[in-house]
């Protein structure tokens, strides 16, 4: 194998539905090529073998290498792949057949199934729990939290509001979040339970944060200030590992996760409880 | 084929990430299959030989038929998939190979980059384009629009703040909304521009929506008001058509669309734009 970087190579990403499926696929795949730029080419919603040929006309004449990702539900449309002029990643191709045969079921290749309004029940979760959250960020409406699936305690800037939205977008969870606060914290003797996360249990997930990180965030959003100094993130992360340890609340640190590995690992303690 | 249904295939999603891609790829694939409800097992931040060897242990001790899919960036792990007990969907495996032999460059096998932070600028931007959302939702901060890249306009309850949230998550765009209500449409002769909006030019896009389904989602929120009412509904959705056809403002029809579906339109909307 060279190690040639190609800077450059044109990725069309072709679905007969959102073809968000593709483009996640195809940038995980890509992660793994360092120094490779892919030019993003997406194409949704191609439904017929007019437009699927359109796409090859224009994989053709356009720079190489030349790659189509695609995720076809639709088996007429995916026999056609066959003609493509560049090299295709099949997606749905071979696994759908395997899964024909695992299964003993026949697929639909019906298109548009993936991320489309799909199961409406689950589909209008998504958003009540989306409305839910939103009403329910920040600790507004904190004495209303008996119906959340999981309630998010940290400090304020350590990442509780984007994961919240992640988790009610992606997985229909009623997800609240309560910052942690150090007027809050320093009530009594120990760390005090703010009344309204009383009786909540199970469902409380904290999040910790280096203070460094901490500050470093909260510079960008309030330069020079005394929230953002290292000695106020600092005292505040103390006082928020203390309440979770005291309270013996499920916690992890953050620091180095994005969202998305935030809210796997918030899934993770959901699925470990008693009786989940 | 035969058409027996299997109802309840065991589904293992095993990752040395976070296991979204593997999650997406599976759902997607398991929507083309009717009738059959499979049981998921999320198995993320698998990274090492050990633990793989306990998920094929689990699988093989539980419900069949069952199935493992994998997104394992580290090819050593890949290599042991090869003794799963059942069968394996081995997601990267054959692509990655694939990819290697097109651009001529040797993958990186460096597990948790697909959802991880990755590129720390991009991922920067992607929490400071949420944090632009939020605060430009339903029409905050109409005076400062200047720096996003898509404003969405439409009725009260048409899908603007969920679809702006998934397009500023997912694509780090600064996307804000503002809502149409009739008082503002109704100010002179013709559908009234709010002041906010004017020269953002190709920056705007219309969401429409039948009344019937606009009164069915109000109705949901406030039941039995003047707000959800169909008349009510009739008239604003009569009086934004007006205004985008006036305006010649590009718009869509959202009412069968999923959040996906109208976030990939409203890109499709920004990528036709002149000079995009």
């Amino acid at each position: 194998m060279t190690e040639a970087v190609v800077t450059c190579p044109q990725v069309y990403l072709v679905s007969d539905g959102t073809g968000i499926t593709a483009e996640t696929l195809a940038r995980s795949l890509f992660t793994q090529f360092t120094g490779v730029d892919p030019a993003w080419h997406r194409l949704p919603f191609v439904q017929t073998p007019g437009r699927l040929a359109g796409v090859f006309a224009r994989a053709a004449a356009g720079p190489q290498p030349a790659l189509v990702v695609a995720t076809l539900a639709n088996a007429d449309l995916r026999a056609d792949l066959r003609h493509s002029p560049v090299p295709v990643i099949d997606v749905f191709g071979e696994q759908v057949e395997r899964l024909e045969n695992l299964l003993g079921v026949t697929a639909q290749s019906v298109s548009g199934r993936a991320h489309g309004m799909g199961d409406v029940t689950r589909y209008d979760r998504r958003i009540e729990a989306l409305n839910y959250t939103l009403a329910h960020d920040d600790g507004l409406a904190i004495q209303d939290l008996s119906v959340a699936d999981v309630v998010l305690l940290g400090a304020s800037r350590s990442g509780k509001t984007p994961t919240s939205l992640y988790l009610a977008m992606n997985y229909g969870l009623f997800a609240a979040n309560y910052p942690l606060v150090p007027e809050d914290l320093r009530q009594g003797d120990i760390p005090h339970m703010p009344e309204g996360l009383r009786g909540l249990g199970g469902r409380l997930v904290g999040l910790t944060i280096t203070p460094q990180r901490l500050a470093q965030i909260r510079e960008g959003r309030r330069p020079d200030s005394r929230y953002a100094s290292l000695a106020q993130c600092r005292a505040e992360c103390v006082a928020i590992q203390e309440f979770f340890d005291i309270w013996r609340i499920p916690h992890l640190d953050v620091t180095e996760l994005s969202i998305e590995e935030i809210a796997t690992r918030v899934r993770d303690c959901m699925d470990a409880r008693p009786g989940a």
